[in-house]
């Protein structure tokens, strides 16, 4: 099979990290018999750096061209005080927008070897975490409009809107109780009906949708008691799904239990199926050049890219598998080693996990 | 000293815990020679009951003329499907907005008898755990205009808006100032500032007003990170101040890591310091007139109510005191009740604490 990926390394540990998933995604491709046609763009700050534009042409085009999208991270405290629509994170925004990646998709999942490094109580992490936020991600307050600040009166006042369209939560939600079905069965819908409309039209919509799936069942949390769920009781959820400011904190949250954010991967969906993948961690500068990073959240996503964007199941998991093998022989790079394992670099660990896929 | 308090014992297990709320304060005003003017009012699902109205013109017109006021907890199953007007909710909305009740203010402490109970690991715990959320609570996202549910094109768009004033940010930030002086003089400011422009403006007055207060170390975090240190690293927060819906959400996920969210208090004042105080936790519909809430929330708000609205500092302490020495003799109600220890009753706890005091 051809394989056209466009590769997107950005800012900080990026390059570094992505060089490893690279490195997976060729033997994984040696081993398979797939042809891999990758291209580089640039995103972020690079870009700035290069082309004084966070998202460039020629990159959404080289994006666009092709099947799926490698992204490294974004990002760095040498861009921070450019004006808004010149700092990386527009990069990232953008490149959502303009490929219209409507989902986000980020399983949280205790790996075995890695059960130690949660933050919660272990009789709590014992029951297991393996959980999946789908996060609405072209629309909602990251994107309503009007917005700005304005002077009313002498006084400055800043103003954002948060705003729904039934289609865009029915797609959503359809692809939420869609991965339910293929896992537990669950999905929680988490809004702020109580207080806002916005919320109501969403919880609206999901209960229509929730009609197709008579299989799955439907709960429904507001985000203030969804946040303590989360840390209560992780071991309950299957799907969460929700709206893109409400995923973007509730995502992180889920992903800090676990310990190890140096590990989770996400895939980012259009309708089309054409998906970008990146580790959901940042560009972490301070450690950036220094190949001490994590790159096991990079390669996961790329595990996640073969499944999502090719159907390459079976690819996928013998990069799951390569990992905790991996884990298991006790290498652990600096964020998550603990007394008694073995340190390795970011491209080691890259090695280790591609000699054995 | 006259104490004139307006009592809105509210739904579920509010009427019960406020009962004992009002032993203990009863106890302390024998104690210390004070004279307790009381005046009970309806409000949520109680009032809806009795005059079709989630906030009685009666009940606003009692709490202006009191100085502080007691409140339990609204909302139950009951009342969930009137319109959202006509929901308890919406008397605790309208009685924070007329009021102005404007800073709402949430201490998170693991009182030491009660480590156990967290839902972290016991190596981050340790650290200690003592920091306060202060929350706006009178603007935002909650009442923002314009909102609604509108049809275009034939489909349905929700909309909220989430909207502040540099006036509204000065007066919260400046009380979250004003509470790390007397405190470990460290503040976190929480936004979405590299999204959203409402956040922007809220970062620049926090640094406007921050220059006020030099002795006091300013951190800002975006919203999605702060929940993940909330998790991560609670030893190292002072004062967290935030906006409406983000205090909504990092106020109640800081408040489950402690594992005893029935002892968590608030309190929410306006500039003229008329407060009003409740427990942090719900109505509890399933639990209510079993006597078996814990009311040791609402007692610690009695303390707050003490301290913030008249200044009784020592009377606070002696309740604070009363509850630990309590707490320290092995009584514990149900939601906190561990093997080998006493399990006591709602009344039970109310009692002991109260002839302690
Ligand atoms: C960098 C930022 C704009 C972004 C977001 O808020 O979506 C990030 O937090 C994420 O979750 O991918
Ligand atoms: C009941 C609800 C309207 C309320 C809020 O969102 O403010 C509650 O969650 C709270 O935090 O007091």
């Amino acid at each position: 099979m051809e394989l056209k990926i466009c590769v997107l390394p950005g800012d900080g540990i990026g390059p570094e990290v992505v060089r490893e998933g690279i490195k997976v995604l060729q033997a994984i491709s040696k081993k398979y018999g797939h042809k891999l046609i990758l291209e580089e763009a640039l995103i972020g700050g690079a870009a700035l750096d290069k082309e004084a534009d966070p998202l460039p042409e020629d990159t959404v085009f080289k994006c666009k061209d092709s099947q799926a999208v490698l992204l490294g991270a974004v990002g760095g405290p040498k861009w921070d005080n450019l004006p808004r629509n010149l700092r990386p994170e527009s990069g990232l925004l953008g490149i959502r927008k303009k490929l219209d990646l409507f989902a986000n998709i980020r399983p949280v999942k205790l790996l075995p070897a890695l059960q130690q490094a949660s933050v919660l109580r272990q009789d709590i992490v014992a029951k297991g975490i393996d959980l999946v936020v789908i996060r609405e991600l072209t629309s909602g307050i990251y994107f309503g409009e009007p917005k700005g600040i304005f002077e009313e009166k002498g006084e400055k006042i800043g103003l954002n809107t948060m705003r729904y369209t039934e289609k865009e939560v029915q797609r959503v939600a359809r692809l939420a109780f869609e991965t339910a079905l293929r896992r537990k069965k669950k999905v929680t819908s988490v809004d702020k009906a109580n207080v806002l409309e916005v919320s109501q039209l969403w919880r609206d919509v999901v209960c229509e949708v929730a009609k197709e799936y008579p299989e799955v069942e439907l709960e429904h949390l507001y985000v203030d008691n969804a946040a303590m769920q989360l840390v209560a009781r992780p071991y309950s959820f299957d799907v969460i799904v929700t709206s893109n400011l409400f995923g973007d904190i509730l995502s992180d949250e889920a992903g800090v239990i676990t310990g190890s954010l140096g590990t989770l991967p996400s895939a980012s969906l259009n309708e089309q199926k054409l998906g970008l993948y990146e580790p959901i961690h940042g560009s972490a500068p301070d450690i950036a050049g220094k190949d001490i990073a994590n790159p096991i959240a990079t390669i996961l996503s790329v595990a996640m890219l073969l499944e999502y964007s090719f159907g390459l199941k079976e690819e996928a998991n013998a990069i799951e598998q390569a990992v905790e093998k991996t884990l298991g022989f006790g290498y652990r790079t600096l964020d998550i080693f603990r007394e008694g394992q073995k340190k390795v670099t970011c491209s080691q660990m890259g090695d280790f996990i591609a000699m054995q896929v």
